[in-house]
């Protein structure tokens, strides 16, 4: 076994979206990819298994086991074609990320993909009130129709790790367009607010009607409860963990 | 050289079963694989060599050496077919383990295996009197007929890392069935009662007389000598480690 | 994916040179590369992927990206037909290291290369005023006509890491000749003056007027930053790290 | 590149022997190796490249510069065949380590090799004036031929790492026979009378003169300084560092 798409049902779009949610900083891109497929009343279409994801399989509630894995979910709407990719884990080495990039190309090839959106958190060290979407992109059209929405372009530094960066960057060598969204986030604590923004965000650019209720009531206990650990760290006066400022590790 | 099983006789079962027991928690599975080669009188049929374990080579007594391995042996009785197979080590990377299970998945589906038995340890940081077997399987038939006696399923939390988690959740790719029977054990000794359980439970199960005096007289001496091990760590006050509550590491 | 070059223009030369600056010690490859390619009106030709490289992607202050590699540069004048190799990295582990070299030496046979000019630095723990040139060469008549130009052959020990060394000893096997220049410098600061060095003895060894003017600058505020560097750890009395003596580990 | 043996001369032997003597315990292997080499006016046949080796080349004092390898030199006689291994380093992994093993074998089989000796160390930990000759081997008939010249079967205990191990017993796979040589030494220090011995009784095994002059010399200086080193011990009444007993690991 090596990495390895296991399809349930062929895919064939027109002119579609690739949309990724898997773990990293903050969690955003996960939390944003698993409201999406909930929401949306996704099916699954496909899963993929890899040697370069951990060597181990999860027990289930009913007794069951399931291995480590990444799944492919597809929404169709009059307006929108989208596959939505999340899962466990991203791959623990840097052949490995290659690998599982590559693979997930040749699928999106394959399944008319056009454009790739994958979404990850940018830390910035600080609880900020304000949770602005930074983004890099392949094409300049592709940028335009973000920044109409408020994403900022040309402001976020630094590096993107993992598959977040690596799947449009690659993409674009195989001819498609792509961008990474970046939630402006803390960097230590799972951050709903930022993820909630972008699925509102998403939500407006593909024209798809997402219900945020259980976001939006998941986004005021998180901030909750960030604003007491922040007011908890302002009494004890100790200076806490600041991620380096600017830098964004999506992992 | 890859990984590669080297076999000594072709095996054609019509359902025969692949029964493994190698190196992990409390050593359950290693001990109920070898004591089933033993006292069943089984004949080794394969050796699977990788480059995947450690690049060493056993001395033994007689002045000989060998390469670390893990090998199968048979088992015919009118009422079974089992193949079994046991060994050293598990490899020592997740791509190595990935691809010893991809092997031994090839080589079960040509001998004619339909259902996979792996027997691992379940950690619960505690040495309790009781030894319960919990188990998760892939199919709903098969954890029936282990429910019946006595095997719990869907209390065993977290993830199965190795082997005995992989070979029966890449074998349902397959088309195989396949369960993980876990001894519970508290994980930082070798559990030769809760292997000795594990030895009866598969003895009832597939029909089989196994001897277990030889597995009791063994069972007996290492309670004993848990039971002053806790003695001694009630008496000091001292905390010993605890293995993670609920999660079971098998390797 | 692999490692892969991704070529933009097909080159053939009769007898070309290809020249190395890649990061390593001192820094003074990736800084004689990088000037050259800009100081001589280079034009690109191919660019390097490799999944022995980071599994990570720069954003650019435009709101682009683009993936970790290494480039290949074009120079042709009457006397000399010149590729120039520069990069973000070097590969990260010794089995990386062997197969970028590989298909590097692959792409530089089917271009018309007969002679690889690798640049690194030698480390001595010293700022010395001086900044000697040393080298190894794979063919005495190589060596010989850069000895002509002051450079040291014979004086350095030890080892060189990574593709300043693998590049022309593997090329030998394939038939290339092969230098690797190394400037003496410190290892533990950037050498922007042992860089210049090399500068110059290229523009001279191949006949081709560069602009030093710009590397000057920077050489000349280096050096002083590296004065009062040496000032301060006199007056503090502190011993500095100290790079092996005589030991080059140019990566 | 991968793991690649480049012959300088095709090499046939009816029923050659394969002896091995590579860096590890003691360096008694090396030791062994290279005086053989030297002293028997050997050819050399052929190098071993392989991209498991480190990523290094070693600068000459010519102001050359080679490749990290191995080599594998020839040596014949009316009564004896001989094919000698030595080098720099083994593979780094243990993926590396069967890599390098499998190639040489493959080689060894073409050459006409019949029987594979290796040469290592065998740590006690403690320096004594005795040094032994142990040994381990795949057929008695081998092992009957060494016993009686004292060599000693049946005491070593534990696991010999690295190609000491791996080649004789992957070797008996392709149906080769193979030995180990080890001779006794401390662990932790290049021991040349322990060397001396197996140079003394290879010399003696295949019927080849060999003068052993230097190595006595070299032995005896050895020696002296090792006594120096235990009665400095002994004074200063500080516990050395001691070897796992009776474990031998070769490497």
């Amino acid at each position: 076994m090596k990495t390895e798409i296991v399809e349930k049902r062929k895919v064939r779009l027109k002119n579609g979206v690739l949309l990724t949610g898997l773990p990293g900083i903050g969690l955003i891109g996960q939390v944003v990819g698993r409201y999406l497929v909930e929401e949306l009343g996704t099916k699954k279409v496909a899963n993929l298994y890899s040697h370069h994801f951990p060597h181990q399989v999860f027990m289930t509630k009913k007794g069951s086991m399931r291995l480590i894995k990444n799944s492919i979910y597809e929404y169709k709407s009059p307006g929108a074609e989208l596959l939505i990719l999340v899962g466990d884990v991203q791959a623990m080495s840097s052949v490995g990320q290659y690998e599982v990039a590559d693979q997930i190309l040749e699928y999106a090839k394959k399944a008319g993909i056009g454009t790739i959106v994958t979404v990850g958190g940018y830390s910035t060290g600080k609880i900020s009130e304000e949770r602005r979407v930074f983004a890099v992109a392949t094409h300049k059209d592709l940028a335009a129709s973000f920044k109409k929405r408020g994403v900022i372009f040309g402001e976020a530094k630094g590096s993107i790790v993992g598959i977040a960066g690596l799947l449009p960057a690659l993409g674009k060598l195989r001819g498609l367009k792509g961008i990474c969204l970046m939630g402006e986030t803390h960097g230590g604590y799972v951050d709903t607010v930022s993820a909630r923004n972008i699925v509102k965000l998403l939500s407006d650019y593909f024209g798809i009607p997402i219900d945020l209720k259980r976001i939006d009531q998941r986004a005021k206990e998180s901030e909750k409860m960030l604003k007491k650990i922040e007011e908890e760290i302002q009494k004890s006066m100790v200076v806490p963990y600041e991620a380096p400022k600017g830098v964004s590790y999506i992992r």
